[in-house]
């Protein structure tokens, strides 16, 4: 997959979902079997102890896990993640949180990815949480129409 | 635990998380180990395929567990997602969404509970995704300030 | 699926792997969507606290889900486990551990099912832990020779 | 810890479950925070179609992950699985198996690890399954008699 398709790729899977676009995802970077996405914290995206909300932690490490499975997809092709899991390993609390997902294991029919989201203050760059992600790949017109 | 603190635990759960007030998560009910939960979908919570988010689904399976394991635990001892995995079993296409959560597991430090979403479109009521998650037991005075 | 072709699905599925022979894992009942086995604990199968080994229950949870897959799958077409999640709930002590596992979704290519394990002792049934289990729907002749 | 202490360590939390003896699995290495092991399949070990069964796959990552995380632990405390998670990756097909386990998050009352297990033909190593791990921190006098 060129620099061209993927480019279009992440466009599809962060401009096009209402929820992420909501969050505020964005995406820093993405390459063959990987990508990586940055999203800042505000108010309503909190828990009621001021930790960014463990739904939000998850929303990153899914979606972003998504996107790099879209990376190693055939074009009409788009993942939809079947199960994933997640440790939330440390307090989500920082100026901003980065999440990195790579494949695992590309696949026709399943493609498994990981994700780490770290918890950026300052200099220091801290691992919060870490994901097992199963995505199916799914044809585009199997989807329901948005 | 008596009514009265149950409902004085489910406005602490709900009424003080931002995240998900933002989303609209309602109780429809709760009691010892169990808690229940209302979303109405609206556009900024789906994906790009019109499905409500993973994120979001995952939010309900996962907060609605917390709830019923703070039904569990002692006043000053509030429940801490340490991980979980969610199945995403069937599209999340409905009116509305229904969570059920009830404890598997209580426990001084930890509790196991299991979380099961129902997609709602007039009569039918459709299972689309099952959640277990493990919640640790943490002392309010260990959490960070709000 | 008729009875007949669960019991010959339930003989290729239990008595066809050797580490499940080991075990001496045996099926109490199958039926469409669903599948029961036993286990009585020895020695070898212990971990060095006496509780059965986490393995040893992972096991019992996995392939009995993967047998009530195997009701729901045509023939020619085996369930091989992807991924699986489990909570050790409570210690693993008992004269006899029951597995029961059921489908929480059919599929052509996945699978989704459910397992709770129980231990027994003289009258008492404890639930021990609990696994939730994805399968993917494999053609035989796709398999390596046996 | 020291290098006597981890040695130490890895004999209580190898020699002395009879499932992991039985299965035959070798500590390769360890050291704070990591273990390394070896697994040479055998014809019992087995799933019907010839694979290495999931249950050992995940008995080398559940086990060998509790091994790691017994390095970041104090005398008297030991590692107790709460519950994992694996993803199936590839055939576990190879002359024989490693296991690596890092620990991702040390603590006093909960351990997470994650453990890749690779299958090794002649000069080949192919990664072959990823597991997420959280181990419970217990005094070994709230253990049963072995």
């Amino acid at each position: 997959m060129n620099e061209d398709t993927i480019a279009a790729r992440m466009r599809e899977i962060f401009d096009c979902a209402p929820f992420v676009r909501w969050l505020g995802m964005e995406v820093l970077g993405a390459g063959e079997g990987w990508c990586e996405t940055l999203l800042l914290p505000r108010e309503e995206l909190r828990q009621q102890n001021g930790f960014l909300h463990a739904g939000v932690v998850s929303t990153m490490a899914d979606h972003t896990a998504g996107a790099s499975a879209g990376t190693v997809l055939p074009p009409g092709i788009s993942p939809l993640t079947a199960e994933y899991k997640i440790n939330l390993l440390r307090p989500a609390l920082g100026d901003r949180f980065r999440c990195r997902a790579d494949v695992l294991k590309p696949g026709k029919t399943l493609v498994i990815a990981e994700s780490s989201v770290y918890a950026i203050t300052g200099d220091t760059e801290k691992l919060i949480a870490k994901a097992l992600v199963t995505l199916a790949a799914v044809k585009v017109d199997l989807l329901p129409p948005a």
